[in-house]
């Protein structure tokens, strides 16, 4: 019997990606396809660009998939196989399993981007060798996922991970519940607007992080807020879930160079049992691949199951 | 077969309890007992109370016992059996386990308490049919622990569910870290020093729940903020866990008779997404039992596995 290969789509805020991937976690070279999805798009466009990228990538599939796994950006519902990304307000409710499951004739298993995250890194990435794990993007959003106890977590609903809107303090003000919750105050933009309160006039991450080499000091104050805050968050979660480890990962990470040294400080500075201050935080081994590479391991293993129980 | 009878051992800050239980979660009458723990008793003290209570109840059991279950305050460590509750540095270490299978010579297993809290709770509680819960406790502390996706959560240590350590902001001011976990500024102990550093002339929780029925102001708003900032916590967990259920108990869950409705609305309105809101956040319906009940329905089940793998 061959290595089985798999389709893996990533439904994000601003595109989708489909690729193809083998079982040691590769993307088959040239199966790789993208589509904007965005705020500008509407529903119908969105089927269409994801059926058309489903069909380009099965294309240059070297033979038949035996599953698809989807990792979209949440909310999504499980039971019907639906996501309501936040940021995408037209797509509300959009049955994306049955869409996939229809143009691959595969065996489809949809889950929170998120949740791939922490499959990918636990499979092949920073968090390797853990039972017990938060995996986590700083970007535009902050999100991610959580294997407990050997088991990627998908809660009620399939939301589980959803670590950027749980609370944190800043110290700074009474604030409204919009500026107290983890991804209001350390994503990427929150960053860049602090930044700007305080004078700074670049206006994007990339800005932020030129002019922390510079030595910009509202610069070097609004990024290390940020990893100051994730790690706050990360001493809670840790706290609360007994984490042996946690990757770090997205673009407002790489903001600096030091980025992950502070929040790991942080973590340190904002637990209060010693069995989280053993939590190991690191950075994300998968670039921006987690979530495809976690929803094509979860293709695999439904792939695995559905061979096993037809077997003769 | 005769319906298999348990011990079940909680071990608290303050005493220290054994009883026998029976398949359907009663405990059997008389077979209660209890010991003092406390700063006091050094460790040889409380070893010997163990042993002695564990033996008191068994000789109040109807017949033989099939296994043992502890519920301990924490930190503890299952690896070890080893339990190092937080408020008892004299016990840092203390080999419960051992103890308690050397005392009633049969298989014993060891959880946080408040992971047999949320055992009993999905067992014969309020979180009854749900498969993602949290229950906790806000009394002299603020502990609990988490089912998710159908399995008590451990951790890496055993540890998983400390929900009193996870932060909050209370919109307050700048504050040290202790400042601003939950059971530091939810307690009772927290809402009896917060009401007096306004004015307020009572010394405990039970002072404080007289006060709020007598309309004094201060009582009425340190009782509010407590069970506000509660909500904040399950917020945050049932976002990151997508939660289903979360039960609330303890001697301060009690200072009110509103006291969980108020939280129900400090979830309501701490959460920024929809499946979080659908939270069900419902009193306790086990008392103080919590301990007790969780621990004895994790020997039943050490106790229906080995009878299971013992049969010819």
């Amino acid at each position: 019997m061959h290595a089985p290969f798999v389709l893996a789509v990533d439904i994000g805020g601003t595109k989708l990606e489909t690729a193809i991937v083998d079982a040691a976690g590769r993307i088959v070279v040239g199966s790789r396809s993208r589509r904007a999805t965005g705020r500008s798009r509407d529903r119908d466009e969105v089927v269409a660009a994801l059926r058309d990228s489903v069909a380009q990538t099965l294309r240059a599939a070297p033979e038949g998939v035996v599953a698809a796994g989807i990792g979209s950006a949440g909310p999504v519902d499980l039971s019907t196989g639906t996501v309501s990304p936040h940021n995408l307000p037209l797509l509300r409710g959009l049955p994306v399993r049955e869409i996939v499951e229809d143009a691959a004739g595969v065996l489809t298993v949809l889950r929170l981007d998120g949740t791939c995250i922490a499959v990918a890194e636990e499979w092949l990435g920073a968090t390797r060798g853990s039972r017990v794990s938060m995996s986590m993007v700083v970007s535009t959003g902050v999100g991610g996922g959580v294997i407990a106890d050997g088991t990627p977590l998908a809660g009620a609903s399939g939301n589980a991970g959803h670590v950027g809107q749980i609370h944190v303090h800043t110290g700074e003000s009474r604030c409204a519940v919009e500026d107290s919750t983890l991804e209001a105050v350390a994503s990427g933009p929150a960053a860049v607007r602090w930044a700007r309160e305080r004078g700074w006039d670049g206006t994007s991450g990339e800005d932020l992080a030129r002019d922390v080499l510079r030595g910009d000091p509202v610069a070097e104050r609004a990024t290390r807020r940020s990893a100051h805050l994730v790690g706050q968050a990360v001493a809670s979660v840790a706290t609360l879930l007994d984490l042996e480890a946690v990757a770090i990962g997205g673009g407002f990470s790489r903001v600096r160079e030091d980025y992950v040294d502070l929040v790991r400080r942080s973590v340190a500075e904002n637990v209060l049992f010693s069995y989280a201050a053993r939590v190991r935080v690191a950075r994300s081994g998968l670039g921006d691949e987690g979530p495809l590479l976690g929803a094509a391991a979860l293709a695999l293993r439904v792939g695995d199951a559905e061979r096993t129980s037809a077997a003769p």
